[in-house]
């Protein structure tokens, strides 16, 4: 076998769901060289097979599955699985991230991932172990929500140890910003779930008992107990507190989206604290990803109050923005609460809380009343509402109908200028970093393949070492992260070893990819791959109908500065923005009128 | 000037509301021959001008108002106007043509056409009095329904006799289904309504104080006497009781869409037929576009009851449809104060009447229910829930927030299995003519640019000369009236006139063309701009994203098969259309996978 001694396998599952149909794909040294893995393959793929003018929700429309060539090896951090389709939110290429150990179980099972086209006539459950791939009738399972299913999963199958990805009533019923989760973990953004309901799949289970070794393990591991101090040391946060140390970092600075963005300092941010999740709920049990040493879940249990007993996963910072700061909720029991249900509905929380948030103000301001929501006094900071709210979105009921469509999509429903509070860029709603308040970040946003996310441009950098403040030099900057997060979304690795690795593309990654792959590649090439990967999203955008206007953030954020707070004043005219669209263009090579990657600069990836 | 003694004027009216710019594009005699007038020219642009995959409420789409050779002119019934855009419920080419003296007074102002790009920052009008032309403010007139607009306009410009086209609130609330309205008629179909609405323009008023004269007056006049002594004897039925005397021709035959397709034959089909509108409502008055001898046009008064003392335009046989049989509403009153209720705030009635026809089905399901109506009991046969829901429509309140999206969005929102039961074809709701009743109309409706309309192919020849239940010769046949309609919306001449002229191109099209342009062309050259238009509206409509799979009829029309009546058993199977389907793109040189036009096909129609 030609992959020998490297961490990939050369062989892709495809399952056609309308024909009923299991292949194997294989490919060569050449296309993994060129695409490296992870996002790389998602976007070839897409890119080479899929329509891009299909709706999301079509038979045609595909959903990848795949992992890295360091996944399932020795190399640490690695062992996300990288998912990508035709987004329901965004109707562009969209891909997301989960951690946990599918990944690692499909690589020792002989796959680097599966694809999924087509459509199933009725449930179905993809189940794989190790050479036996079967869809099986999955009706008992339909309409469950994540935990019972994951567990039925497990019993029917006599299996403890089952591998799964699965979707639950808010992906079966096609609410655009449905998530996929598999163990603890959710690959939550752009409506993966979605799609994988119209398909009518409503599970990837998973056995893998074969083994994964490096040609040079020896030297790998040298090299790994190095990198393994670095991450240590590197998010020392993240292990201590996980994710919620951020509340303090962006409240101090007053940075932190707050009633749907018309605020950016929360008053009540004490309360949402990492410093608060650790003194009152933490529960002192901490999840990792297979073999990480960061180990940044942490969990929660609710002691008193009317949800006493309640355990749960987290909450995430991006958790206590969707359901505290956004929502004008000060209390970290409905946050939790509040997290607790979308993860067992399937709901990307950070999407459902600011569409919530933005239904809050239209409600505020009489753009909608008790008559549309149904009797719910939708204000900010009312828990049971959001609680309320959640539940009608994940099963379309009332008012969640409309929600359920995402914030763009609602806020046209709405209309009445509904249209100026809808929170979102390229359909998808933004996250808890402030755009306003970090500069570089208003032009990753715009440009970001994904729309509103923080995993195509970073904000780490900007918490600490870079000058958050200044324009110049951020066109240069958000390119270079750019191909940093498509590089690491190819390799799989969890965005959290940027602390260690860099922020930008460095001689580790070069490392972590040469130890997996074998390919001795050096950091101009790695960069490259970033570049062309990141075109190929472009690309297919543009194909989707994408201009250079789609690259803009909410107008709110441009025209309202910060209010009040440590950074009052701050905002990226629209002005500014297009000056650094300008600039970013012309680095990119792409035409600045459409915001398309020029033939040249195709030609020269490779691409065509 | 170039074009002395023919129809045309050679200069199109340029608006872009986004610059505030208006210019003139003057055409040569090599154009108007290529494409005719109103749909040709209506293509063309679109083709050659508008980014296929823009949001139809994006400042870069494209309306178009342009009339044909013969409007104006001694010519009669071609005094319509034709209206195009990338339709908001389609997402394609649509096109529509509304009756009245709009057209012919812009040609009699100078231009053939007028041609709207960009978008106002406030309400705008357009006033066009002869050669002087400007964009004024419009506050005044915005949020007030048709009558009053109408009436306001023409007391404050002074000018009793000021044309115009005015859009009502649903247009303004971006409704997808809003229609534009001029005088007494309406340009119904596809929401271009909603697209003035999006470009915030209210109104397009015109004076015309010029004259066209034909270069040869007294030729024509011989070949009018004939041809409206043939008018008057083909459309007796039109004339004399007007588009409701179809009620009874189809409740005979059992084929008429009665609540929401469930059923073809509707038992109380008599209350709502030609007679009992003649019998107890016709006020005896008539009115007709200009010069028109058929003068289809009649008007009601409802005398007691809670509607006593109302007015109205109509009902035409598809409002009846609308409001009628395809809700369950036996009572000619609330069909009458529903038309009435849709022609003041701006909604086509086609497309309200079935998307609240859905929603009654969903309602009656259990799909929906009292708490997501906001207390409407949305049962068939409830007139006042019909009404309710038209007003929530076009405001865009409550559950009117989502049947405002049309049925097939709206179905899609809903979720549950709604789409089975929004009854349309690409998002086009369908009329009162049956697909299972009438076989080539199967064909018809799916392979129509405009999805579920009875203006690309026509059912009328199937109500008299030909066989409808046989499938032999179809495609021929649906190919031929195509090309019919594609000229006939170019010449922008009354499709009524197809009784007398044919219902597939004849000599006398070639007639009145050749009258009208003096261009001299022949039978085969018409038919050639008949299908180079076809092709051109189907190219736009690929790069949209349209495949062979579009072309499609709902559902449940093709698995079930009309459950009672004289046509009982009725239906035309998947297998059947599709077959139907193979030999209609073989026929038409389109590609039997994507339904895409071939290249050969294109270059031999001088598209490309």
């Amino acid at each position: 076998m030609s992959f020998e001694g490297t961490g990939y396998r050369g062989r892709i599952l495809r399952v056609d769901l309308s024909k009923n149909k299991i292949t194997i794909q294989e490919f060569d040294k050449a296309f993994s060289r060129l695409y490296l893995g992870g996002n790389g393959f998602s976007i070839k793929i897409i890119l080479d097979e899929l329509n891009p003018l299909i709706d999301p929700f079509a038979p045609e429309n595909i959903l990848t599955f795949m992992t890295g060539p360091a996944t399932g090896t020795v190399i640490p951090s690695t062992t996300k699985f990288h998912s990508a389709s035709k987004s329901p939110l965004t109707g562009q290429y969209f891909d997301s991230m989960c951690g946990g150990t599918w990944a690692r179980t499909i690589k020792l099972a002989g796959y680097d991932g599966v694809v999924i086209k087509g459509k199933a006539e009725e449930p179905k459950l993809l189940y794989i172990s190790d050479g036996y791939v079967e869809l099986k009738d999955a009706h008992s399972y339909w309409g469950n929500k994540i935990t019972e299913t994951q567990q039925s999963l497990k019993k029917d199958f006599g299996e403890p140890n089952l591998e799964s990805i699965v979707i639950g009533p808010a992906g079966e019923n096609l609410v655009r910003y449905a998530c996929l989760i598999s163990g603890l973990r959710a690959s939550g953004r752009g409506g993966l779930g979605a799609v994988m309901g119209s398909k009518k799949l409503k599970a990837i289970c998973v056995n893998g008992d074969g083994r994964i070794t490096l040609a040079n393990e020896d030297k790998a591991r040298d090299y790994i107990r190095d990198l393994v101090k670095k991450l240590v040391d590197a998010a020392k946060a993240l292990r201590m507190v996980g994710t919620p140390s951020v509340v303090s970092t962006v409240s101090k600075l007053g940075i932190w989206g707050t009633r749907n963005w018309r605020e950016e300092y929360f008053e009540h941010w004490e309360n949402l604290s990492g410093d608060a999740l650790m003194k009152s709920f933490y529960t002192n049990k901490n999840t990792s990803c297979l073999a990480c040493p960061i180990s940044c879940g942490k969990h929660s249990r609710i002691v008193e109050g009317k949800f006493a007993g309640l355990e749960a996963r987290g909450p995430e910072y991006e958790n206590i923005y969707a359901f505290g700061s956004i929502c004008g909720n000060s209390s970290m029991e409905y946050v939790i609460a509040a997290v607790n249900k979308c993860d067992e509905l399937g709901l990307d929380t950070i999407s459902t809380g600011v569409t919530i948030a933005f239904a809050m103000e239209c409600f505020e301001r009489g753009l909608i009343n008790k008559e549309d929501t149904g009797g719910i006094e939708l204000r900010f900071g009312n828990g049971e509402a959001m609680l309320e709210m959640i539940e009608k979105i994940a099963y379309r009921k009332g008012f969640g109908m409309i929600l359920a469509e995402g914030s763009k999509r609602a806020s046209q429903i709405i209309g009445k200028g509904a249209e100026y509070f809808a929170m979102h860029v390229k359909g998808l709603e933004i996250p808890a970093h402030s755009p306003r308040g970090i500069y570089s970040l208003a032009l990753g946003y715009s440009t970001s393949t994904r729309g509103g996310s923080h995993h195509d441009h970073r904000p780490t950098a900007e918490y600490s070492i870079i000058d958050r403040k200044k324009i110049e030099g951020k066109p240069e900057w958000v390119i270079e992260v750019q191909h940093m997060t498509a590089v690491g979304d190819s390799l799989t690795i969890c965005r959290f070893t940027e602390r260690a690795l860099g922020f930008a593309l460095t001689e580790d990654y070069v490392k972590i990819v040469n130890l997996a792959t074998g390919f001795n590649i050096n950091l101009i090439e790695l960069k490259t791959i970033g570049e062309r990967i990141y075109n190929m999203e472009r690309l297919f955008n543009v194909k989707c109908g994408l201009t250079r206007k789609d690259d803009i953030l909410p107008k709110r954020l441009m025209i309202e500065p910060i209010p009040e707070g440590p950074s009052k004043g701050m905002h990226v005219t629209p002005e500014v923005l297009e000056m650094m669209k300008d600039k970013y263009y012309k680095l990119r090579g792409w035409d600045k009128n459409t915001g398309a990657p020029t033939i040249e600069k195709l030609k020269a990836l490779s691409i065509i």
